[in-house]
C-alpha cells in the first residue's frame, strides 16, 4: 500500500496544472535554453555564443537561481528547520544557506537561548504536573499529561543535542549526494523537496485543525462544568489545571500555560513529521540510485559500473546508519507516544461524550492520531523498501555481464538490513504496521469485552488536557 | 497439509473415470494422432501425408478446438469472470475471448454501468446501516452489518479499478506463459483450468447452501419474534431492519433490500474465491517451471539451460509482484473480514440458540467460515511453497554441471521472498495459518473464561443480518 | 539444554558397567577378532588363516549374529513397532526382519483387522461421548474426553495409512543408510538403537505409572461420590460415564470400556514416543555424517570428499522431508493435544483436591505431561540442531582446500531449513520451546489473576475420565 | 541505544582526569620509554643501550609490573571471582594468578567445602519455605520466596559445576587471546578490565543500597505489625517467617536466617553481574578484532590477512559457544527470575503502601530490578552487535582486494548467529529488549484494567521476605 506517496504525487500533478502561467513560461523558457546547451554538447561542436545570447542566459540564470533546485537534502529541509526554530527547536545557524558548510551551532546564540528557556519553563510545568498526578490516583488515563510533557522535554533536549551534530551530518549528506548519479531535469531534482514540503504542510494544517478543535471542545466542556462565572477563566482553569491546582488563578500564568500548550502541541506533531522527513530524504537517495540502475536495467554494463554503484549504495547505507543513530531516540519517543495515546483514546471512546463538540474533536483527534502513526510507519518503512529495490535490477543483469562486482553488490544487499530503527531494537519495516495494528486491535477487544463505564469525563477529577 | 489440493486431485480422477465414453474416445483418438505427429517429427523424416488423412485431422481439430486447452490463465479464468459479471463485478469486455488482446474496458459499457449502479445502491444501504448503528450502542456484535457492507463497497470499487488494469495484466500473463516450457499433453494443460473451476464450483455451492440456510434460519427466527401477522413481512422486517428502521414497510423496498443482500453475499464469497483462483494461477505457473526442472533433475545440462530457466523464474516473480499489487487490497479485506466474522461467530457460539434451524445454520456458517479462511490461506501459501520448490532441483545438479548460472539461480531463489501479501505488510505463507489459528484460539479462550450470557438473540435490539 | 540426551548417555554408561560379565567377554573377544582382521588388512599381507581359526570365527559370528547391530533405523525400530502392534497400531508384517525388503502391508491380515476393529469400537465410544457432551454444557473442561477420543481415532487412522507406506519408507532409509560413511565399532552402531529403546522404555514405564495412579485416584474418587453400594460398579460408572449415561450398567460393557481406556492411554502416549523415535533416527543419521566430518576437521580433503558428503547430506534431507510428510499429522495431534491437556490441567490445578490420592495423581500427571511435551520438543529440535552442526566443520576447512564443492555445501546448509514440522506450518526447533512455555505461562497468569473456584470436581456433572 | 557503555566511557574519562598526578606521571614516563623502544625498532637500527638506561627501565618495569595489564579476560575477571568466593561461589584456586594455567579445582578445598555447606544450609531453608507455602494458598505472590530460594540453590550448584570447568575454559580464552591482534597501548589493554570492574562496583553498590533499604523497610513494617514487644524479635520474625513458622524463636536461628538472606541477596545480584561480565569479555574480544579491521579499513590487504582474521573470528565464535554452554543455565535463571520479580512487583505496585519507608524501598527496588534486567539484556546483546560489526569493514574492501578469503569471511558472518543464549532456546539480541518490554507492558495493562485491591500487605498472611 503506497497510497500516501501516491496521493502526494497526484497533488503535485494538480499543483503543476494550477501553477501561475508566468512561472510556467519562465520554466519552459529555461528548460529550452538548458536543452539547447545539451544539444550543443551532444553534437560536440563548439559554437561561439554571441555576447547578447550569453547575457540573456546569465540574466535568466540570475533570475531563476532562487527557483532552481540542486536536489540536496540540506536545501529541501531548510525551511522545515526554520519553522521548527520558531517553536524553540533545532537551534542551528544558517539552515537556509546554499551550502551546508555555512551552518554552525553555538551555545551563545538567540535560538539556543530560546530553546533552553523553553525547556526550563517546560520543566517547571512538568514539576507541577507530577505533583498533581502524585496527589491523585495513578491510572492509565490520569498519567496522560505527565507522559505528554515529559516526552516534550526529552524531545527538546534530544533536538538540542541533534542541533550540535547537525552541521556535521549535513556535510555527510552533501558528500554522499555529490557522489551519486545526478538527475538531469529540474522536476526530478525538485521531487524530494516537494515531498518534504507537502508532508510538512499537510501535517501542520491537520495539527492546527486539531488544536483549534481542542480549544473549541475545551470551551464547550468548560461551560458544561461551569466552575466560575467567567468563561475565559473557566477555559484556562480547565486547560491549565496542573498550574491552578497549586497556584491561584491569574491571567499571566494562564497565558504562560497556554503558550506552553501551543508550543508543546507543535513539538508533539513536529517529532513525527521530522521522522517522516528524514525517511523521505533517505528513501529518495536510494531512489536516485535505483533510478540510475533502472535506466541501465538489462544492459551490458562494465565491471566498474557495478563497483561504483556498490560504493554509492554503501555510502547511503552508512549515511542511513548515522541518521538512525542521531534520531533514533526521537523515533522511539514518537512511536511509543503514538501507541500510548491511541490506547488512551480508545479507552475513552467507550464512554459517552458530554457534548457534540467533544465528540467531533474526539473522533477527529483519534483518526488524526491513527493516520499520523500509520504515515510515520509507512514513510519510515519506505527507506527499507527502497533499499531492497536495487536487488530487483541486479536480478535482470544479463548472463554475460554477471561479474563478481555485481554478485558482491547483490550479496551485500541480501545480507544487510538497511532501515531506520527504534534504538536498534526493532527495524521500521512494513511488518511493524501489522504489529501496531495487532496491538491496537487486541487492546480494543479486551477493552470492549470487559468494559464498565468509568466516567472519565467527570468535572472534579478531570484529566482533560 | 495439502489435503485441499489432494481432495481436488481425487475428485478430478473420479471425474475422469465418469467421463462420457464418447468424449473419452475422442480424447484418445486425438491423443494418438498427436503422438503420431510427434513420432514423425522425432524421426526427422518427411512423410507425405495423404489428403484424406489430412482432412480427417482437420475435421477432428475443428471439432475438438473448443475442447482443447492451451493452458493459459486467461482461458482458465474466463468463465469465472463471466459469472462475476452477472453479479456486477469485474466489468471487462471479452473475458471469454481466445486471446487476451481482445479484452477491453470501457466506462460506457452496460457491465460497467450495472456495476456503478450497484455500488450507488449499496452506498445508500450503507448510509442507512450507519444511521441505525450510530443510534444504537456500538459493540463488536452490532457493527457487524456495517463492516460487512462497507467491505462489499470497497471490494466492488477495487474490482472496478482492477477491471481497468485487467486487459494489461492478462497480456503480461500471456507474455510470461508463451515463454515458459510448454506441457505436451492435454491433461497437463487442463490441470490449472480444472482446479480453478473446481474451486469456483465448490465455493459457490457451499455459499449457496449457506445462503439458503440463512433464509430458513431467518424465517424461523422471524416467526419466533412475530412482530406482525404477515410472515413474509416479518421476514423482510428482520433481514432488512436497517431500511425499515427509517422508512415504512413496502414490498418494493423489501425486494430491493433482498436483492442487495443476495448480491452482497455473492461478492463476499467471491472475493475469497478470487484470491484463491489467482493463487492457483501463479502457483501453477511455478509448477510448470518446476515440472521442467524435475524432468531434467540430476542430468548434465548446459549453462544456457539454467540461464533460460532463471529468466523464466524471474518473469513469473515479476508477474507475481504485479498481481500482488493489483489484488492486495482485496486480499487484505478478505482476510480481515474472515477473521472478524470468525471472532463474532465464536462470541455468539456461547449463547443458547433460539431454535434448531438457527443452531444448524449457525454451526454450518461457522465451519464454512473457518474452512474458507483455511482454504484461502493454504492456496495463497501454495504460491510461496511452489516458488521455493525449484531450489530442491537445483540442489541435485551434479558436481560437473554446477555452473555460475545455476549458482546465481539458487542464490536468487534463496534471497527472494516470492508470495502474495496483504498490502506488502505480511506475506501469505503457511506460518500465517499458525497466526490465524493462534489468534482464534486465544480469543476463544478469553471468551470462554470470562463469559457471561449477553443474550445477543433478543428480538428488540436484534443485529441479525 | 541437552539434559535429556545427556541423561540417556549416563544411563547407557551405567548399563555398560552393569552388563553381565559373560556378555562383556563375548563382546571383547569379538572386538579383538575384528581388530585382528583389520590389522591384517592394514598390513596388506595375505596370511593363510588356518582352518580351525576360521571355524572358530565362523562359530563366533553365528553366535553373535543376533547381538550384532548394523546400525540401521529399521533394525532399531523393530521392537518398538512390535509393541505398538500389540495395541492395534502400525499393522506391518515383518517389522523385526533383518532386511526392510521383507516387510509388507496387507489389508487381509490379522493385525490390520485388529486395528480396524479397534477403530470401529472407538468410533462407537466417541459417538456416545459426543452425545453426552452435547446434552451437557460445552466448556473447555467438559470437552476433554471428546478431544481425547477423537485424537485417538485420528491417530489410529493416520498410523494405518502410515503402515501402508512404511515398507517403502524403510527402503528409503536403507538406501540412504548404506550410502553413509559407516561406523567401525559396535558401540557406535548400537548407539541409536539404545537411545530408541531407552526412550520407549522410560516413556512406557512413566505412562504405566500414570495409568496406575489414575486408577487409584478414580477408585478413591468413586468411593467419595458413592453412587451405589458396589465399589467396582462405582468405579466403572465413573470411568465409563459416557457409556452408562446412555445404557444401563452391565459388566461386559464396563470391561469393554476399560479395555478401550487402556488401549487409548497407550496410543495417547505412543504417539509422542513415536515422534521422538523418528526424531532420534533422523538426528542420528545427521550425526553419523557429522562424526565423519569431525574426523577430518581441518584437514586437506579432496574435492570429491566434499561432493560426496554434500550428496549424502542431501539424501538425509530428502529422507527427513519424506518422514515429515508421513508423520506430520501425528506430530500435529501430539503437540496440540499436549498443549490442550496442559491448559486443562492448569485450570484444574487452582481447585482444591477432594483427596490425597487425587492430589498425587494430579501433580504426577501434570509434571508427566509437561515433561513429555518438553521431551518431544527437544528431541524433535535435535534434528534441526544436528543438521546445522555440519556448518561448523565446514567453517574449519583450511584456506587451500576451500573448493567450490565445499562452498556449495556450506551455502546449501545455510539456505535450507531442515527440521520436522507440524503440517509444514511451523518447524520444530528450540524456539518452539519458548513459544510453548510462553503460551502456558500467559494462560496460567490470566487464570490466576481472574480465578473463581468453579468446583470442577463435583459428583453430578463429573467430567472425570 | 548504547547509553550504558557510553555512561561507562564517560565515567572512565572522568576518572582519568581525577587520577592522582603521581600515577599519571608514572604512566607518561613509561609510555614515553615504550615509545622510544618502538622508534628504535622502527628505525631498524641497533643501538647499544647503556647499562644505566637498562637498569632504569628494569626498575621502572618492576615497579610498574603490578599496574600493567596484558588485556586478558583471566586477569580482568580475577578480583570479581575473588569477591564471589567470599560469598560461597565459584570455588576455584588461583583466580588472581598471572597465568590461567595456575588455576585448579579440588573438592577437598576450604572454598569448595564452604560452598557445599552453604548449599546444604540453603536446602534446609528451602524445605521450610516449601512447607510454609504448601500449608498456605498458592498465589503468584506467595510463591515468591520459594522461587527466590530455589533459584539461589540452582545457581550455586551451577556455579560449582562451572568452577570445575573454569580452569579449562580460561585456558581456551588464553589460547584465543594470544592469537588475536594485540593492542599496543596500556589504555586499550586496560579497557575491558575497567569495564568489568565498573559493572561489578556499580552493581554491588546498588545491590547493597537495595538491601539496606529492604532492612529499613522491614523494620518499619515490623513495628507497624507489632507482634511482640521486642523490635529486634519482630524484625527477625518478619524476615525469617519461614523458619519461625515451624520452630520457636531463638536468636541463633534468627542470625542463621539473616546470614542466609545476605548471602542469597548477593548471589541473586551476582548472577546478573556475572552474565554481564562474560558478555563484556566476549564483546571486547570481538572489538579487538574489529579495531584491527578498522585500522586497515579500505586498504589493499593480502589474502593471508583475511584468512588470518577469519580464523581468529572463528576462534572467538567457538569460545563464545563454549562460554554459552557453560553459563546458559545461569543466564536462563537470571532472565526468568528478573521477569518474574518485575511482574510480582508490578502487581504489588497497585496496592497502597503501609508507610513511606516501604514506598521508597518499593520504588527503588522496582527501578533497580528493571534497570538491572535492561543492563543484562543490553550487555548480552553487545556480543551479537560486536560480532556483526566486522561485516561493515568487509563491505569496504576495495574492488581489487576482494579475494575468495574475504568473501568466505563475509559469508560466514552473514550465515552465523553469534550470541549468548538462554539454553539455546532464544539468542540474546536487542530484539529481546522489545519482547521483555512488551511482556511487561501487556501484563501491566491487564493488571491495571482489572485491578481489585487484594491487600497484599496484611500482617497475618504476610509474604514479606
Amino acid at each position: 500500500m503506497r497510497f500516501l506517496p501516491k496521493l502526494e504525487r497526484k497533488f503535485r500533478h494538480w499543483r503543476k496544472l494550477k501553477k501561475s502561467p508566468l512561472l510556467r513560461k519562465l520554466d519552459e523558457f529555461c528548460e529550452s535554453v538548458r536543452k539547447q546547451g545539451f544539444e550543443q554538447t551532444s553534437k560536440e561542436s563548439v559554437h561561439s555564443l554571441k555576447s547578447d545570447e550569453k547575457k540573456e542566459k546569465e540574466l535568466c540564470y540570475k533570475r531563476r537561481e532562487q527557483f532552481l533546485y540542486n536536489g540536496s537534502f540540506h536545501e529541501a529541509v531548510g525551511n522545515v528547520l526554520l519553522i521548527a526554530q520558531c517553536f524553540a527547536m533545532m537551534p542551528v545557524r544558517g539552515v537556509t544557506a546554499k551550502h551546508p558548510s555555512s551552518m554552525s551551532f553555538a551555545w551563545r546564540n538567540l535560538r539556543t537561548c530560546c530553546c533552553l528557556l523553553f525547556v526550563a519553563s517546560m520543566l517547571v510545568n512538568l514539576g507541577l504536573t507530577i505533583y498533581k498526578v502524585l496527589v491523585g490516583s495513578i491510572t492509565i488515563n490520569n498519567i496522560r499529561p505527565l507522559i505528554f510533557k515529559s516526552s516534550i522535554v526529552v524531545v527538546c533536549l534530544t533536538a538540542l543535542n541533534l542541533a550540535r551534530k547537525w552541521p556535521e551530518l549535513m556535510m555527510d549528506w552533501h558528500r554522499t549526494e555529490v557522489d551519486l548519479p545526478q538527475y538531469q531535469t529540474q522536476p526530478e531534482k525538485r521531487r524530494m523537496a516537494h515531498s518534504i514540503k507537502m508532508v510538512m504542510f499537510v501535517g501542520m494544517m491537520l495539527s492546527f485543525a486539531e488544536h483549534l478543535l481542542s480549544i473549541i471542545s475545551a470551551i464547550s466542556y468548560a461551560s458544561f462544568c461551569n466552575r466560575t462565572d467567567d468563561p475565559i477563566r473557566n477555559f484556562f482553569l480547565l486547560t491549565n489545571d496542573e498550574i491552578f491546582f497549586v497556584l491561584d488563578y491569574s491571567l499571566p500564568l494562564a497565558l504562560w500555560g497556554k503558550l506552553q500548550n501551543v508550543y508543546s502541541t507543535f513539538i508533539w506533531n513536529y517529532m513525527d513529521i521530522f521522522v517522516m522527513i528524514v525517511s523521505i530524504g533517505l528513501a529518495s537517495k536510494f531512489r536516485q540510485l535505483n533510478d540510475n540502475l533502472l535506466q541501465f536495467k538489462g544492459m551490458h554494463m562494465a565491471r566498474s559500473y557495478w563497483s561504483e554503484r556498490r560504493t554509492q549504495y554503501r555510502n547511503i547505507c552508512t549515511l542511513c546508519e548515522k541518521m538512525d543513530d542521531a534520531i533514533s531516540l526521537i523515533t522511539m519517543i514518537s512511536f511509543s507516544n503514538n501507541l500510548y495515546f491511541i490506547c488512551v483514546q480508545l479507552l475513552r471512546s467507550l464512554n459517552s461524550m458530554p457534548s457534540k463538540a467533544d465528540a467531533v474533536y474526539f473522533y477527529f483527534s483519534l483518526i488524526f492520531l491513527i493516520g499520523r502513526t500509520l504515515a510515520v510507519s509507512l514513510y519510515a518503512a519506505g527507506v527499507h523498501d527502497e533499499s531492497r529495490r536495487s536487488l530487483r535490477y541486479l536480478h535482470c543483469v544479463p548472463k554475460d555481464s554477471w561479474c563478481p562486482e555485481a554478485k558482491r553488490f547483490a550479496e551485500e544487499i541480501t545480507s544487510d538490513m538497511v532501515a531506520l530503527s527504534c534504538m536498534k531494537i526493532f527495524p521500521l519495516t512494513r511488518k511493524l504496521v501489522l504489529s501496531v495494528a495487532g496491538t491496537i486491535v487486541t487492546y480494543e477487544l479486551v477493552l470492549i469485552q470487559f468494559h464498565e463505564d468509568e466516567n472519565l469525563w467527570d468535572c472534579v477529577n478531570s484529566s482533560y488536557s
